[in-house]
């Protein structure tokens, strides 16, 4: 992602490739997210609950109490890791590392989109849904980066990962 | 791990909770890494091999071609995830965020015990590891934050996480 960093070999982005990583982030129900700790800027990773909006964007649900999400309303640049392992070396499955800005959801109509989509994709989180002290985030991804197993990387663009 | 974080709800650290984490680190064969883009500082997050060394310190071994690994030679500091989900709620499964420095591996002892003990906890690495693009890094850390699911918090040290 880096201009500076060391080329990496990398394939054209099909439609294949598109569908397979939007399937990706869209059948996630959990990632990795990579924010800046407040005043250090020291990088921390912890796990979110994920789901997705309905362009495809990947919407997060997080506590106030969570480090992560005082880090997000300090900056909003992070990134998202989806796509787990299997069986067998970890580096040979897909995984896709997003870019993205966060941006925190008001009340309204894009809020009960956002919730009624979160709660598809999670029934237990009915229990803490409506607590006062967790936020929507939506991420708006910027760029990533497609990591199909050895040999097979890709580079996207936000128009690849977000459908009209 | 901020102090101007949000104060969370957390555990005293006893034994039972250093061994969780501990074999929580050593049992683990990938994780997520947090490392900062060069020239931009955003945060970026990718998966990478997991092993340990002796004392409990994270060991991974990256490809020169991979962005982390560039990041991690132009700012040491990183962040690792371990802990994966399983059925249900993915937030209800125990996991560790650990803020780390990391010290490249030169040739010598040291490299040697690494290069084993990553073979060993990664059998099929075998076919890469004499790559000359590789590289090994050793993540020191500094700090973890330990979420065992709801309710369930700790914040250890580097101390917490190490054998003598």
């Amino acid at each position: 992602m880096a201009k500076d960093s060391p080329k990496e070999v990398l394939q054209p982005v099909d439609d294949a490739v598109r569908a397979e990583v939007r399937r990706m982030i869209a059948e996630a129900r959990h990632a990795a997210l990579a924010t800046l700790q407040p005043g250090s800027g020291h990088p921390l990773v912890s796990r979110v609950g994920l789901a997705t909006l309905e362009d495809g964007a990947p919407l997060i649900f997080v506590s106030a109490l969570a480090a992560h999400t005082g880090a997000l309303l300090a900056d909003a640049r992070c990134s998202l890791l989806v796509g787990m392992p299997g069986k067998g070396d970890p580096l040979a499955h897909p995984r896709v590392s997003i870019l993205c800005k966060a941006a925190i959801m008001e009340n309204g109509p894009d809020m009960a989109v956002a919730r009624a989509r979160y709660l598809a994709a999670h029934p237990k989180a009915k229990l803490y849904i409506d607590l006062p002290d967790f936020r929507f985030f939506k991420l708006m991804p910027l760029e990533a980066s497609f990591n199909g197993g050895f040999g097979r990387a890709s580079r996207l663009t936000s128009a690849d990962l977000l459908s009209d």
